[in-house]
């Protein structure tokens, strides 16, 4: 049986969750890693650097369709691997909105979703309008390169953007939102049109970084409940009108007036859907590859009223991972363990546990208690 | 972190298996395959004859347990890698009763498992005496060798046996038992004694290969059930009493007059735990590896109400898997495809398909046509 092969840019986690599911299905799955011992180092077929050409067209050859771990590969390798009638998937008209903030900005403004107010700044002077404007405090953003809560701080002055402005042309200002929840809508999308939605999960960050995901969102009971079918219409649109393809997070805030607005997308499967391994029919790294590939999408079910998930982000480690899991599992035997070959360093994420349950508060307890015994400060 | 490392002697379906379990909990596995291309090649780290001690005992370096995709290397080799340091799950006293089914009988009867009436016979005529006491028929078996159907045959005089007698210096011959159905009882001990059991499954062989595996067996709605009671203690007995580590299967006939007797042992994941894989908390793949590596068992719970499981039995192979895909996919989205990346020959298990759900006709159904998909002579 000829077997598809899909190739994956970047090495990191998302890449390696990808290899399961491959596995799995039979498909063949190769990795263009940035680094030699990636946490996809098993599926590392080529170590280089993806703002090469030249490493990525020869990376491609052979491959079905190449996707993505990351969005950081630039326009100009996205568009000489379709100009060479590659499959790339999402594609870089798709892209770039994941790729530039004010792109995405602009992008999500002409197809109607709905957004926090915000602007492209050039100056401390235009920064400081949008400031005395939107009540003298304001979210400023990196157009790009920014990540887990590098490139966004808040500012309450002009002055406060210098050091970006002395990188960027034009940078990002947002209102600050006045938000009850963070809300995250993840969907997949074929090629050819067939989309599928996973429900609408809240996630919980801390110091800028996704620490829980609760799936699906406290409160809301089925995919008929307003707050989801917004959700899910935002994400359609989104993903229709941008033409994204594979799997598509879009993070919102739910506002303390009851409207979500958009923050931020990702395109390609997103912390707030590692739940999806261990509490949905189909994972969001197996419906990434059929997407991506252009098969029949599965089914998003949850296989239980309610998951959550915890990042284990990483401090100092002084005990090796085995007694780790011991001492997580001998009280916790349902925790899903997911840890990525990462190095530990503080505030990164190196694996991650899920529960799953009927009782929300018991689901939670066990997960945050077996995710306690990855972490040295709370030993 | 340090990470603990696995080796796996045997490159098939069942060592290709526990890779994405390996790599979802960040556990190093190293496979000792027979051949390039195995099913599962990107976790080969080695290639060899699992027979010769060198070999082994050199791919036995640096890892922290030896396990296996099977039960055939021999005692001798076993031996050397005990007597090296190593530590070996299960060791060579367990899987002596999984390589010799004399053996195997013997061990059994001395622990009081029940078993069908058998003997070792050395010859035609004592082969025939047997045959006489037990109705004019027998089921006859070669001590080693054998799987999905091969080394067993049903005899009905002492001359059936005439090529085998030259192979072998004694046979098991067997009452034919009158069953009314097939179950196999799943469990897993680490060496430090904990035992977990999967629910009791009924399984369906056709032309002496499974094909379908029905999770729980239909009839026994609880682990209170008697007959799931029994399965269990009997598979209890045998792990504990055998020394068995890691995954022990327990084939038993459920007779007509409801008892249930031993028909045949593995020591390692099996096929009638596939289903584990989509329909349990914790999958006979990760249980393994946790329980060979002497970590905390996990939560053998199923999922969902019930779980079929389809064997794909490789016919001749015309079409690109990518549209045996697209088939079973676009009217099955919740099937769970698996393939091993085997080349098909007719009978060879070169996948299978996991459908979970709370209905059993609706879940065989889509189980059943889902599998269809990837079998030629049904199209």
């Amino acid at each position: 049986m000829a077997v598809p092969i899909v190739g994956v840019v970047g090495g990191g986690q998302l890449a390696r969750m990808m290899v399961p599911a491959a596995i799995a299905l039979g498909i063949e799955i190769r990795v263009l890693a940035e680094t030699e011992g990636s946490p996809s180092a098993i599926a590392a077929t080529a170590v280089g650097d993806y703002r090469d050409v030249d490493t990525v067209l020869e990376f491609a050859k052979g491959v079905d369709v190449i996707t993505f771990d990351h969005e950081h590969v630039p326009q100009a390798v996205l568009r000489a691997l379709v100009d060479a009638g590659v499959s790339v998937q999402p594609g870089p008209d798709a892209l770039i909105a994941a790729q530039d903030k004010i792109t995405m900005r602009e992008m999500l403004a002409e197809i109607g979703a709905p957004l926090p107010e915000w602007a492209a700044v050039h100056s401390a002077d235009e920064l400081q309008a949008f400031i005395d404007a939107h009540g003298g405090a304001a979210i400023l953003k990196t157009p790009r390169g920014g990540y887990d809560g590098k490139g966004v701080r808040v500012v309450r002055g002009g002055q406060e953007g210098a050091d970006w402005f002395e990188q960027f042309d034009a940078l990002l200002v947002e209102e600050l939102v006045d938000f009850r929840r963070e809300l995250a809508q993840l969907v997949a999308r074929r090629p050819s049109g067939e989309l599928v939605a996973w429900p609408v999960v809240e996630t919980v960050q801390r110091d800028g970084v996704c620490k829980e995901v609760f799936a699906p969102a406290p409160g809301v009971a089925s995919a008929s409940d307003r707050l989801a079918e917004v959700a899910h219409d935002i994400a359609e649109r989104i993903a229709t009108g941008l033409g994204v393809t594979g799997v598509l997070a879009v993070e919102m805030f739910e506002t303390t007036d009851q409207r979500l607005l958009v923050n931020e997308l990702a395109m390609r499967p997103h912390n707030s859907g590692h739940w999806t391994i261990d509490g949905a029919t189909t994972s969001q790294f197996e419906q990434h590859l059929r997407a991506v590939l252009d098969l029949p999408l599965g089914d998003a079910s949850p296989t239980n009223r309610h998951a959550v998930m915890i990042n284990i982000l990483g401090g100092p480690q002084h005990e090796a991972i085995t007694d780790r899991f011991a001492r997580a599992w001998q009280h916790h035997p349902a925790a899903k363990l997911h840890t990525y070959g990462k190095s530990a360093r503080p505030g990164r994420k190196v694996g991650h546990v899920t529960v799953s349950g009927y009782d929300l508060t018991e689901v939670t307890y066990q997960a945050r208690a077996a995710a306690a015994c990855f972490d040295d400060e709370e030993q």
